[in-house]
């Protein structure tokens, strides 16, 4: 018997054939966690009451895979609203950065915190994702770039996938940029990332992913692809922040590296795209990120899906650049910014965003054996996730099978 | 005695003064629902609890103003997804009305509606609104084009007034667009909004406002300023959506029309700003129908500055060009795309959104004789209330002097 039965639904289960994979009237079931059963109800083989200890009416609601963010930063201390006053009040970066901000001030807070206030603080962001639906996270290092901050975010990431109902996979990001202590010395910075911090973070079982910054003023290609090597060295599969700001061919390195996802990739080439498309790289479209520093070129859209390149989308949820929890108004922004259809703007946060990291066999869409993470939601059509601008229409959430999360009635 | 006095609180005033009119450390006492002191904590005239009945601490949180949306469209049917998805999958303006969309829907719907049908669904949206420290709301007619629906939209919007705890302004908006039985024949129809549908509607007591669309297109200058006249004949004040597309003189013409506010102004003349500064008429800022049609131009910002013309902040709550109801999204927008600062930005939805409504003298400030709206914020600086995307700090929302809302603790 299972345990628990969905009936009264519609199913957005993004796992292909129709628009959304979409069952009319149907049904799922969970068992042990997992999907143990998935179609139209009429095809169930027996009553619910006979299949399931327990029925739970859908109430008509539309019901998606638990969703997904598969880029943040979400583990920091401070924040950077003096930044944002400051650029607003007409000051430069150079102005900024002399005044104590940038990214500096978040890894001198960040390396100053203690693991309870990280513990916190990236609780609150989490908790604003989980009730929009989001049931797996990805989440970064980055902000300490020397050995003990960096081991300290991924602690702090770990702690959060055990206390809240959410799955958390780490990412360890040392190649974020190149330590303050290591200025002017890149390569230097990266041969001890992947020499001495990143093999001691992976010796504690923190990683399980490795990211770099693969841009003109951080890494080289010969750079990260020495990071790249380390990482595969010691089990761990790839992704890079690359071709934002212009070209750097960062998508084909990724790609001829087996990457997970290349993100970002607004000036990403028509080459690199193929190359990606070649190696099944995944393209993390970041809108928010494109928003808030006011890119005027969004990432090539057509390219991608004419070459069949999976798209996902993320928060990229960080202090300067992306000060998002909401993965909602991202689906808004991916339709509205970068025209990317609400179809494919949730299959960036549910199918893809599971490739992106690694997880395509456990999560992403709602096929048998995937776990039961689920969300029911007040829509219409799935198609709403993305159209609207400050509205949560997410009803209940659903991690493992059990109910962790119902939205108060307004 | 004072009914309640708040203590421990920095006060953002909006008043004039130092930087948003902060007061550190300050206290704010409200009496029979208005404000009856207010100021630093140590200029008290004698201990709280000797002042007032009620002593409220409130935690070391910043106060500010109950934050007024001065320009939506908050009461229709239906929605605009199917649109959303057409223009998505990249069907054009005519191939969307071809297929029963725009705004032509929305009339549609709108007048099959009925009233209880219109009522349950703004008052969700205005709690959307209420839940980020929405005290005041304007609510714009302009979806029925008839005699009928529009009395009904307003109506509607008196009762969301008199059942919620928040000040509804109502605004006839006969003159949206040109109704489809007046197809063509523009004039005609303003001589009869002007003569008939106005009046009616205002005999009624439903009209605190009137409105009218000043585009190519929609109406002339000549024909607005009839409607302007007519307005002013039943003692109405005026203002318009303009200048939203292509400069077309319109913010002169609400200026010399002495209205209290041109709305959108992407494409406002020089000339017209100076006509707007010497009349007083407030420049509205739509953002999200900025963002929303994907408009490359933004109003000139600078310009209202130098000339002082006063400029507010409104989510233009409609279905199809801003399906917004997040004012705190609406302030980030304002910053990232306008560049506004996040001081002027809360100006525009404190003490210039009550100016855009005519009512300077009751709200969008703490001044003694006010409201006693206010709404004490989870933050550590104004400022941030414009900076995060998708996070509501709002702790309590007071309206006249009474907790109205809670947030949920997180």
């Amino acid at each position: 018997m299972w345990d628990t039965i969905w009936t009264n639904a519609d199913l957005a289960t993004m796992a292909g054939g129709a628009p959304y994979g979409a069952i009319p009237d149907g049904a799922i079931a969970a068992a042990d966690g997992r999907i143990a059963w998935v179609g139209p109800h009429a095809a169930l083989p027996d009553a619910p009451e006979r299949l399931a200890r327990t029925v739970r009416d859908a109430g008509s609601r539309w019901i998606t895979p638990g969703l997904i963010d598969c880029h943040t930063h979400a583990i920091f201390a401070g924040n950077r609203i003096l930044d944002f006053e400051m650029a607003l009040g007409g000051a430069g970066r150079q102005e900024i950065i002399a005044a104590g901000g940038g990214i500096q001030s978040t890894v001198r807070n960040t390396r100053a915190a203690g693991e309870d206030e990280l513990f916190v603080g990236a609780r609150r962001r989490l908790k604003l994702l989980m009730a929009e639906g989001v049931t797996t996270v990805e989440i970064k290092s980055g902000y300490g770039l020397d050995i003990d901050t960096e081991a300290k975010q991924l602690r702090v990431a770990r702690e959060l996938g055990r206390r809240l109902p959410v799955t958390v996979r780490t990412t360890f990001l040392g190649a974020h940029q190149v330590a303050p202590e290591y200025a002017g010395r890149a390569d230097d910075y990266i041969d001890w990332v992947a020499r001495v911090s990143l093999p001691a973070a992976a010796r504690q079982g923190l990683v399980d992913m490795v990211d770099g910054t693969l841009e003109p003023g951080h890494f080289t290609p010969p750079q990260i692809e020495r990071l790249f090597a380390a990482a595969h060295a010691l089990g761990l599969p790839v992704k890079a922040h690359t071709d934002q700001y212009s070209d750097g061919g960062g998508g084909a390195v990724v790609a001829r590296n087996g990457g997970l996802s290349a993100d970002h990739l607004e000036y990403v080439s028509r080459e690199s795209v193929a190359a990606m498309a070649a190696s099944g790289t995944v393209a993390v479209m970041l809108p928010g990120a494109n928003y808030t520093v006011r890119e005027k070129r969004v990432p090539p859209i057509a390219w991608f899906r004419e070459a069949g390149v999976p798209m996902a989308v993320a928060t990229n949820c960080n202090p300067g650049t992306s000060p998002a929890t909401s993965i909602l108004m991202m689906l808004n922004m991916a339709a509205t910014l970068f025209r990317m259809t609400p179809e494919e703007a949730l299959a960036g946060v549910t199918r893809n965003a599971a490739r992106a990291l690694g997880l395509v066999a456990d999560c992403g869409t709602l096929e048998v054996g995937k776990a039961a993470d689920l969300v029911l939601w007040d829509i219409e059509r799935p198609g709403e996730l993305a159209y609207r601008i400050g509205w949560n229409p997410c009803h209940q959430v659903i991690k493992a099978g059990a109910v962790v999360h119902t939205a108060a009635a307004i």
